[in-house]
């Protein structure tokens, strides 16, 4: 098969890298606004030529789009406009309601697959690829009823190479989900850092006393503003309730502790301690 | 060296294993309130024998306090007493004026070394212990000036065993500098795990949605609160102080999405990726 990538950059160049690996993808054209990505990426065999939007699209069996989430929603549209009813479109977004709302109407809309692979880094760009990145992560694949049965096919064919358990949902429900579990945890860890680089004017002693926790704790304030930025804005509503949320929690551990209200303050950390459970 | 570990959980348990690989202990014997500690931690050769109390301090050229701080401060005048001007006695909390300040008159002060190793995971007990836990994290010791020479000359030896770097504080700005970096991380993430626990009634859906990001972002919210409430309470006022400086923080992001200020919303990242250059 195939295979042009628009975006050359850490999801797009793992799932290249991959489809590539396991012989899913004969070909793959890179498609990128970024010379000096597609220069990287085929240095680093993720692409086997580099191509511009219309010629890359049009010799493809199937298109991914693997940009921030704006750009995918722009250009959506006249991806599936160059594309004929064999191709197949998928994207790897973040967001999932804006997307699928700017192409609902589209003659083309059932060539389209939302897909979101629940993996990402701190990191970007070609460089930053790795073959086995997905394994064993979850793969949501929204509106399904939306799109041709043989497109779907070929995207859960590609859920499964990337060894990613497919989940089904609608847009709608999982931008709020993802807003819950990853979204939010983006916030916070973007606070936390600028709390810290507010609090503590001594860079040095940052860099000396970090522990593990809190380095776990503040890796993605690493994430570009790039990709976050456009994930935020198309899923304002569901962030900022659950963001209201997060700062209501917080409130919780002030209040117990300017009241010294300790058993109080143990119960909610009793109640945090669950996600254990739930997470292993 | 004969050690006296009181607490052989996470932290003492990875000492002793550390200290016995290097031959630094001879022997080792193991104080702790629960029998079932002391029966692991013999079963996993952590300790040599187990004793009570008072017989385990006097047998000791070394005491190691690893309990929660609360505990270390009330235990730590009765070792001294118990203790004569050729033992050391360290401690390896997570506070430290509370404890300096404890023993400030006690006439064998200078026999006590303040000791915080920067370590730590989510997980308790001598099950959780492994030898090379500490390697290449700083160790702070605070106020010097106050203990003996050979007994600091002691800890200092410990801290190169564990390869763990030094760094000198008086103990008022090690508590000041921890709630800074280390002790709102935890709050942070035990606010972040309820915070999902409250919105995300479907527990499955967590499990199935659960990506990295969000695991690493949530991992200290597993931390007990047996050992969290007692540092949270030695360390109010300095906690505080920072928990109000990151619902601020997180005030910001919300005014950001609320007003679509998204050049606003754009620097609140920027900012938060210096902690990139700082912790690389």
């Amino acid at each position: 098969m195939k295979i042009a990538i628009i975006g050359t950059g850490l999801i797009g160049g793992s799932i290249a890298l991959k489809l590539r690996e396991k012989d899913f993808a004969s070909h793959i054209i890179g498609i990128d606004k970024s010379e000096k990505h597609l220069e990287d990426a085929l240095l680093l065999k993720i692409i086997d030529e580099k191509s511009d939007f219309e010629n890359g699209i049009k010799n493809a069996d199937l298109v991914i789009i693997s940009i921030p989430v704006d750009a995918s929603r722009k250009i959506l549209p006249s991806v599936l406009d160059l594309i004929d009813r064999k191709q197949t479109v998928m994207d790897v977004g973040s967001t999932k309601s804006g997307i699928v709302n700017s192409i609902k109407n589209h003659p083309k809309r059932d060539r389209f697959v939302a897909f979101h692979p629940m993996w990402g880094t701190e990191n970007s760009g070609p460089e930053s690829a790795k073959t086995d990145s997905f394994s064993g992560k979850a793969a949501v694949i929204c509106d399904q009823e939306n799109s041709a049965e043989d497109a779907l096919k070929t995207v859960e064919k590609i859920t499964e190479i990337l060894e990613m358990h497919p989940i089904y949902m609608n847009a709608a429900d999982h931008d709020i989900h993802t807003a819950y579990i990853s979204h939010i945890s983006h916030i916070t860890s973007y606070a936390l850092a600028n709390t810290v680089l507010e609090k503590e004017r001594e860079e040095d002693t940052i860099f000396q006393l970090a522990s593990s926790g809190f380095s776990s704790t503040v890796r993605l304030a690493k994430s570009h503003p790039e990709m976050w930025v456009p994930i935020f804005k198309q899923n304002k509503e569901n962030v900022l309730d659950v963001l209201n949320e997060h700062i209501s929690q917080l409130r919780k551990f002030k209040s117990a502790l300017e009241k010294e209200n300790y058993q109080y303050l143990e119960e909610l950390i009793r109640n945090a301690n669950k996600i254990r459970g739930i997470l292993e």
